[in-house]
């Protein structure tokens, strides 16, 4: 099948690398003209004049509206009937909606696969993806899914569900390594082996991927970027802000997201934005 | 073998079936005097003048000092050379080390095994135990550790270290059940099932037993006792106590501490204190 990918950064690249196998990739990047091994860039146009199905990896919301709606190559201006889009940023349920609306005017489909996974994780077919959207699409797609992903979940026809979902996920991620943080600070005042008490732990009552990958991180104090397996501050930073926005913070507290919110600005403040967002943990130390 | 268990509770009667399977049991509570089915309750005189290792299972720091200290029927009224107590209680490292150095003046054995499981997992031999003490009594009693639980790590000679190691852990699971409170909020109001969202991430990046368990009660907002299942809030408000007791505040931040026992301490006002600590999650909605 013809399928394209607009943005070709870790998470893109990591999702065309398994789709290559099965699939003739037609690929835009902005910033981006060799496609490693893949001979397939071209422009938005090219795609669109091809290709019924295109997954879409793009940094936030800005640039994923901006992709649709600037004039020399947006994707407004070549989407026709039947066309289907598959978006795999990490966005708001609004611009889901915003999209989705435009999207069915033209009678073609918007559906969000927001994607839980680190580049690494990307490439090993490790991810694990909540889709909404029309459910006849989403059966159409699901082989597609299924080839470069782990596991998936159909969470609704309501647009914005899966973005919810992914933003509660990024949320409950930051929150275990700040909890992480604070546990390791008290047992390393002991005496005790950070990285002793977080194994225990991360294999046995917190024994998943969240607890074990950034327990080890967060013991040793190791947040440097990592070329495979990087999530950044920065894309951290907008994520949280993200569930701020998407909260009702004068009907409900929100202890936990107000502390996490502090850590990221006075994180950023230092120029640690390029570090893994587990950096804000660092801010837990006085100085 | 003749073993003693102090103290008769959820947790000690979870230990006793299963360690009655195999052994001679000689059983003290202050509160109970029948013993469901092991005919074995007796005085504390009785457990130390038979047996050679037993067990406690005391709800806190002063109740385990006291079974020690009080002069009518006391431990160290009858505590002899080469006996060995496994302490099972959640306690603060403090504790354990006073209780341990009486022990050593008296040349007998003191050894911390805190126990992660609630009361059914605890009969149901899913016990997960972080055990510090002398290594060569740990070897001794391995055998019967194995007998009643899931697993266990020896965590070291320095006594403190699994009581450490306790604390830590149940300061995770509390923030584990206030992040997964703030992120269903969330969820709920955007119109999302709170179950489905939190079964979705339990089964991919949080697949652990605490957020498959905690999850789902507070997706139900379900905090009432359970027979067989159940934590009190009170006795949560304690552990986060002790762990703050423990963490060094003029040296480190500990935002998620610090709103941690901000909601105990006005779930308790609320006279939430019989609840199962997962309630400290209703403080987060405004009236």
């Amino acid at each position: 099948m013809k399928i394209g990918i607009i943005g070709y950064g870790q998470m893109g690249s990591g999702a065309a690398y398994n789709l290559n196998k099965k699939h003739d990739l037609f690929i835009y990047d902005k910033f981006k003209s060799d496609s490693h091994g893949i001979k397939s860039f071209c422009t938005v146009e090219k795609i669109f004049s091809n290709c019924q199905i295109t997954f879409s990896f793009l940094p936030n919301d800005k640039i994923l509206i901006n992709a649709h709606e600037n004039k020399s190559n947006g994707i407004l201006n070549y989407l026709k009937k039947n066309d289907i889009h598959i978006s795999c940023s990490t966005v708001s349920p609004e611009t889901s909606k915003k999209l989705e609306k435009i999207y069915s005017e033209k009678k073609a489909f918007f559906i969000c696969a927001p994607i839980f996974a680190r580049p690494d994780g990307m490439k090993n077919k490790q991810a694990i993806i909540p889709i909404s959207g029309k459910y006849k699409i989403y059966q159409k797609i699901k082989p597609i899914i299924e080839s470069f992903s782990k596991s998936h979940t159909f969470v609704g026809e309501e647009i914005g569900n899966a973005n919810v979902i992914k933003l509660c996920g990024n949320f409950l991620i930051c929150n275990a390594i700040q909890s992480i943080s604070e546990a390791l600070l008290t047992a390393d005042e002991h005496g005790l082996e950070r990285l002793t008490v977080i194994r225990f732990l991360s294999s046995s009552i917190f024994d998943c991927l969240i607890y074990k990958g950034y327990g080890d991180r967060i013991a040793a104090f190791d947040h440097d970027p990592h070329a495979n397996a990087h999530f950044p501050l920065s894309l951290g930073k907008k994520d949280i802000n993200l569930f701020k926005s998407i909260s009702n913070k004068s009907k409900n507290n929100y202890p936990f997201l107000d502390s996490l919110l502090k850590n990221f600005k006075s994180a950023t403040k230092k120029g640690n934005g390029h570090l893994d967002w587990s950096a804000i943990s660092l801010e837990n130390q006085k100085l």
